[in-house]
């Protein structure tokens, strides 16, 4: 391959939502008397400009946006980045970032993000400013946007979704016994791509009989058996925007033993996408799910939190965790998915992608989810 | 998916091979008069530790060595790190580091990757160790050290490089006109997969017809037609090592025209391949290409630098550039890929991996280059 890679997936047009952000952006910076904020964390840069390359930083003024990239991304900035200013800069890009404040120091504050800027990158741009501006740590400012996703990134969203629940009916088509994990996170990723996903959204879980019971089973030489529990674990990236989705099935016929774990997990599943609703504390729909665990005696193996945000990364805000007080907002979007592991025998998630309204839900992966025994 | 996924590749045990390079990153402390080094690029800690989560903070003493990561990661801390303390933290792990500075204060400056390490882990690091210590920035101390390849990584590579070729040979009997580029890729990810490599070490590159102008052509739903070059970019991750691959087949009889840019190349890629020895500066392996297409009144199509190091990371050092001074050394793996687009015509590239010996070289990848017209 030459020079870096343009790693992140080709841009997710759309234009018309842009400008809303930035404004938003923007009365968000006078609130805060700030001048102009850099933004240095791509995922934001895509949110913000919608562009897809992989070194960029993003110069919010009060009046003037530009991005500064690099020669290799000329071509691909001026197709995805409308209406904003493109600067190319060969070499590093804080520097340039830092002079051309310098030739038009912004009216208060530069807002950085603080842990997504190098202390390389700071003293850099601290240098090429001079003293014509400050500077201010901001956290999430641009994340906290992210929560409420717009019009244009709920169509997006739908669509990742739509696309992961193919890619698992296809995985659930293709189990046999005998095949390896790795062979059934091959199919998986190979559906996949042919879907037109970008990729995987996080590296494919496959995990089968006592490995069900590890949450983060990387797939392994393992080869699946009759009378095993699978976890399946898959998320695609289509254009620019995550799905993730679990589903857990029995290879055989179940034992009494493995249909009630089931049946509580899906329970706990249920009863925490029904308490989704705009105004709700995170922590609430948490323990909806606990609760249900609790009562069947299985709260102990239920080893991780409910769920978190999901959008253009995998895992932002807001978090479903016990005691979060956070309230849930329309149009967040969220994943639910409790499980139960016990440990040497064997685990069970049931996992869907949420989008969170007024007054209640809507699950985006609308699939089964009974009991497959195959 | 749960919690943040463990996305880096699993480690790569060669246990033997770690104590030298702390040895080694020792005695450069001591040169540097530096009393301790915080190790924040995580190819590094893998380098330097075997740790292959996603998150971690590495602290290399005169002494001790310890590496701090989360609860997460604690069983496989202690599976992939033998020989080293492991700190589990809640939270933030900066803190952390700065509080055991603090404790056990080093004789000398603590030297930070200040490319690597954001402004606020600065910031909380320097808070928890209180005036306890003093900071240094430095650059690619532990990138410099990577440039060499020990047996161990060597013995990687070549494995990995030897799953490149398998790949390429499986992409190439694939091939058929009316295929859609992202239906090749698809295939060429789907073998990695099988072949048991972790993923692709970079965004698979396929592009045909005039595409295959583009040097960095992602795939899209373009159909291959007969008469048209095909440009097949694959690399691979196998057990944390890269591999690079480039081959250009024609799909059907190649024009004269095509045949000679061809031949071209090729002669180009010989000439580099055979100026690789230790000691040789980087710019001559370069011009060694270079001069082979001015010749043929092609120079002004290659638009790249001819190669780059290989290894953890698929971009590393040393850069094979125009004007590098730098010396090849013994050890170093590049990859040898010169090339030729013609804007709305096609383009030809071929590479591999060399690595660097102190009489000449080796191509790990070892597969015809001649052209294919299937």
């Amino acid at each position: 391959m030459l020079g870096r890679p343009e790693a992140r997936p080709p841009g997710f047009f759309m234009a018309p939502f842009r400008p809303h952000r930035l404004t938003r952006l923007r009365s968000a910076l006078r609130q805060n008397r700030a001048g102009a904020m850099l933004v240095s964390h791509l995922p934001n840069v895509f949110y913000l400009s919608g562009f897809t390359g992989e070194n960029a930083l993003l110069l919010v003024g009060r009046r003037r946006v530009t991005l500064f990239t690099d020669p290799r991304f000329t071509t691909q900035a001026r197709q995805e980045c409308t209406g904003i200013g493109i600067e190319i800069v060969r070499g590093p890009l804080a520097p340039a970032v830092g002079e051309s404040l310098r030739h038009a120091p912004p009216a208060g504050d530069v807002l950085i993000e603080e842990e997504r800027l190098s202390v390389a990158q700071y003293s850099a741009l601290r240098r090429a400013a001079r003293r014509c501006c400050s500077w201010r740590a901001t956290h999430g400012l641009v994340e906290g946007m992210r929560e409420v996703k717009d019009q244009g990134e709920i169509a997006g969203m739908r669509e990742a979704a739509r696309v992961g629940c193919r890619v698992m009916r296809h995985a659930i088509e293709c189990l046999r016994p005998g095949m390896t994990e790795l062979e059934v996170a091959a199919e998986i990723e190979f559906e996949m791509r042919k879907l037109g996903a970008t990729g995987p959204s996080f590296e494919t879980i496959v995990a089968s009989g006592p490995r069900s019971a590890l949450p983060h089973g990387r797939p392994t030489s393992k080869r699946l058996k009759k009378k095993e529990l699978v976890v399946l674990d898959l998320g695609v990236i289509l254009r620019g925007y995550c799905s993730d989705l679990t589903r857990t099935v029995h290879l055989g016929r179940a034992s009494k033993e493995v249909r009630r774990w089931y049946q509580a997990v899906l329970q706990a599943q249920l009863a925490a996408r029904g308490a989704v609703r705009a105004g709700i504390p995170a922590g609430d729909v948490d323990e909806a799910a606990r609760s249900v665990l609790r009562r069947e005696g299985l709260e102990r193996f239920f080893i991780h939190s409910t769920g978190h945000g999901l959008g253009i990364e995998v895992h932002e805000r807001p978090s479903v965790a016990r005691n979060q007080t956070g309230k849930l907002r329309a149009g967040s979007v969220v994943t639910i998915e409790p499980g139960v592991y016990v440990p040497g025998r064997g685990g069970i998630r049931i996992e869907d992608d949420v989008l969170v309204k007024e007054a209640g839900s809507e699950t985006l992966t609308g699939m089964p989810r009974e009991l497959l025994e195959l």
